[in-house]
């Protein structure tokens, strides 16, 4: 009905329907009998000039925010994101930071500007669409956030919310010479999807290979599951998630604990659908060490407890790819025996790097 | 020196001196003796995947988000603001959310955007000069935020989170029948200033009176000092900072609160700079009631207890303006005796209205 459409409405009757929904979906949700642990705090107030949040004794909170711009983090349209893969991924990547605690998410603040073009044109509306069963997926509310219009770009800022034990949030800092490193899932994918998605024209038999690696760049699955049992179970030393890429965030994590890092290229778990774009060996590795926005958890477990880290999780497996070692910021890749300087090459915004 | 500027370093770089900056800063003040009232929240991590936050037992978390776009919120350059103001506004405008909420607020995570040049020319550094004093003065931690390349725009993302007694939030829905309504400082200055910058050429003539309103649209007082004493003396019974308009503002909270609304026009305290500009009364009187920006704070107060509110607080004084109705969503102006319907003209991003 053309009266539902955001283009038709003010704002704030847009934000005003958008705020009923979630509270009834609220409302609906504690009148469930669910697992006790899916909603411990409530949420007070919503669409007030702040939202207003109860926290539950015994836990400390985090907060992270990120920051997508089109043009520069996506591209919409022909060889880009859908308004749904936006909605989706601007809250997976935050979904990760938190899972990278090793904390529960419980809520999220959307701050969007659209062009008005866009917002006639139901952006906004399936935005949330993509948003909508991710949050749903992981019990985390939409309790804030901003609305604006832009010139020319659509900018998304997706800050979340979560809650992790008192004094057991996983920080960067706690990697030890000797722990063993690990990473979740499987590596390169999104940045070959990138790739997939930029030379769209170059033929049609990539076409099905391709849409799973477009996948895993549109589409990436914060690993929070993973998080919290690396944390509730007290396994990790020191966790990361791999946003910018392996390479640079290895190195971000030594440099907080102080150590280095040894990493064996043969065991870096590459995306198996690597293999459909007949790249070289070398290839691949730097996609899967430098390629950056895989969303997988890297962590480091002390040896005498990596061995009780399970293989795998709701499917996704973790695998071993090398050891802290306490020569500071020394970062090496051994490859067919040989060890060499593993350097940063991820993606920087505004180093001079790619993009 | 040159080393010390954003644009030859990498931003992991810069991040890492800014954090740095605030931790220094975090901790030098747990040395001092200050009033313990002051931190009550320890923060206890910056700089990892997402800050980690303790909470103090009896107290709510409030949390709100606001996104500023160049060429639609704000203007850079001639005519517009410095880095400075634009760090100065985006903090103020989410403490005017909290300060609404009736809350203290504790800290800050700030998402920004920028072009390469604007990164090579030091916006950010300037930014930070003018979040810095601000946050200062309230207390306010950076504890996060991201930083992202954009094509043309300065985008910014400004989330400020806020601690309040457990249940005591004030929200814009606990306003009653026979409710006194109140204003903070003045009204229409904020627009005022914008209509100033627009018009900078217009005449050398107002330059000085035009400089006092300028500052009123580009470096907003929020009132956090009010908001906190309103709430904590249980005065305010509903209230609302006022961003969009008088009339738009108290729109929404009549509308949440479910009932009317009777203004005075001849009670609404004019920005005593407006008379620099030779404006016409009805001129003035539509920027106090629909200019927006002003960042007071409209708030209710039981008839009983409103020779409570105290004339003044830190030199900014409070204004009866009118009275809650039991006419649900109806606002009247009154005006030389005669009454007529108030109209929600305030600012709307799609609306059909200015801008």
């Amino acid at each position: 009905m053309g009266e539902e459409r955001s283009g038709n409405l003010g704002e704030f009757e847009f934000i005003r329907r958008l705020r009923q929904r979630e509270l009834n979906r609220l409302h609906s949700r504690r009148n469930t009998p669910t697992p006790d642990t899916r909603h411990p705090a409530p949420i007070l107030g919503i669409g007030d000039d702040a939202a207003v949040i109860r926290h539950r004794a015994g836990f400390d909170t985090v907060v992270t925010a990120d920051l997508l711009v089109e043009g520069i983090d996506f591209e919409l349209g022909t060889g880009g994101a859908t308004a749904r893969d936006v909605g989706h991924k601007a809250l997976a990547v935050s979904l990760s930071d938190v899972a990278a605690m090793g904390a529960r998410p419980t809520m999220c603040l959307l701050s969007v500007g659209v062009t008005r073009e866009r917002w006639r044109a139901r952006f906004l509306e399936e935005f949330y669409e993509g948003v909508g069963p991710l949050a749903e997926r992981y019990g985390v509310s939409v309790v804030g956030g901003d609305l604006s219009r832009t010139p020319e770009r659509v900018v998304v800022d997706s800050v979340v919310l979560g809650e992790v034990r008192k004094g057991r949030a996983v920080l960067r800092s706690g990697a030890r010479a000797g722990d063993q490193i690990f990473v979740t899932g499987s590596l390169g994918g999104a940045a070959a999807g990138l790739r997939v998605l930029r030379e769209r024209a170059a033929g049609p038999r990539l076409k099905r290979a391709g849409q799973g690696l477009v996948k895993r760049q549109l589409r990436p699955e914060p690993r929070v599951e993973w998080g919290r049992l690396l944390c509730e179970e007290k396994l990790a030393t020191a966790m990361i998630d791999l946003s910018d890429g392996l390479s640079s965030d290895l190195a971000h994590l030594c440099r907080e604990s102080g150590v280095g890092a040894s990493v064996e290229a043969e065991s870096l778990p590459l995306d198996p659908l690597l293999k459909s774009l007949s790249l070289t060996e070398t290839e691949s590795l730097s996609l899967a060490l430098d390629g950056g926005e895989d969303f997988e958890l890297l962590f480091t477990v002390a040896p005498r407890r990596a061995s009780r880290v399970p293989a795998e999780l709701g499917g996704v497996r973790v695998t071993r790819v090398g050891e802290v070692t306490d020569d500071p910021s020394r970062l090496t890749l051994v490859r067919e025996g040989r060890a060499r300087p593993l350097r940063p090459r991820g993606f920087e915004h505004f180093g001079d790097r790619r993009r």
